[in-house]
């Protein structure tokens, strides 16, 4: 694990929390991105070697829309960045965590990304993020 | 806002904790640090600019104890490093932002602390820190 690539952050409506986030942190977001396989629409904050991403759902079928439903808005996962995804899911499992995706699939942004179960990290989402090259 | 200044997770035991999270990220933490104010104990895990900081309550009628009974562990608040806390207290105000207190008080790790209203924020609550000199 290198660093904090992004902490995700859960919104019902992504144009009103852009404003809201630009306000907070004092700029605007970067990008705007849709996820279909995902069913979410994200964009992106830089701040310092990380990004704050919110993410809304496009779906009211999404797992999003039903965590919103379920939990409300707010901090969903943390998302770190390491070097090689497969290695590190390898070594994870070996450690005896399950992870809910064992292939690394694509992401936004450009990664690979694979979540850890939240059941066996304290209830939190944990998400590893590989840049493709 | 420059970085993440850290990630803070709410967990029930803190020492078992610390060892699912050595696991998850490789390495120990490297320190642990009551703050009798606010109830809690703390550790920290370094990774890159930013640390994971894992919290537990000292007290079934801290805060923190309440919210992990209302809405169980995990993902609790986001920690934003800023050069002039004060100043920043005052922006935010200005913007609209409430916060939870308006002078900064004393914190973990050597920090001024000041936390915004989750309600205003999408739900997150979101801890200003500047490192005391």
């Amino acid at each position: 694990m290198k660093k904090i690539e992004h902490i995700g952050i859960a919104v019902s409506d992504l144009e009103a929390a852009n404003k809201t986030y630009a306000a907070v942190m004092g700029k605007s977001h970067y990008k705007t991105e849709e996820v279909q396989s995902e069913q979410v629409i994200t964009s992106f904050f830089e701040i310092g070697e990380s990004k704050v991403e919110l993410l809304a759902a496009t779906s009211n079928d999404s797992a999003l829309a039903k965590s919103i439903l379920k939990r409300g808005e707010g901090l969903h996962h943390i998302a770190f960045a390491v070097d090689n995804i497969e290695a590190e899911i390898e070594r994870l499992q070996s450690e005896g965590f399950r992870l809910l995706n064992d292939q690394p699939k694509k992401g936004a942004d450009n990664k690979l990304i694979a979540f850890m179960h939240p059941k066996e990290a304290n209830g939190v989402l944990i998400e590893l993020c590989q840049e493709i090259q």
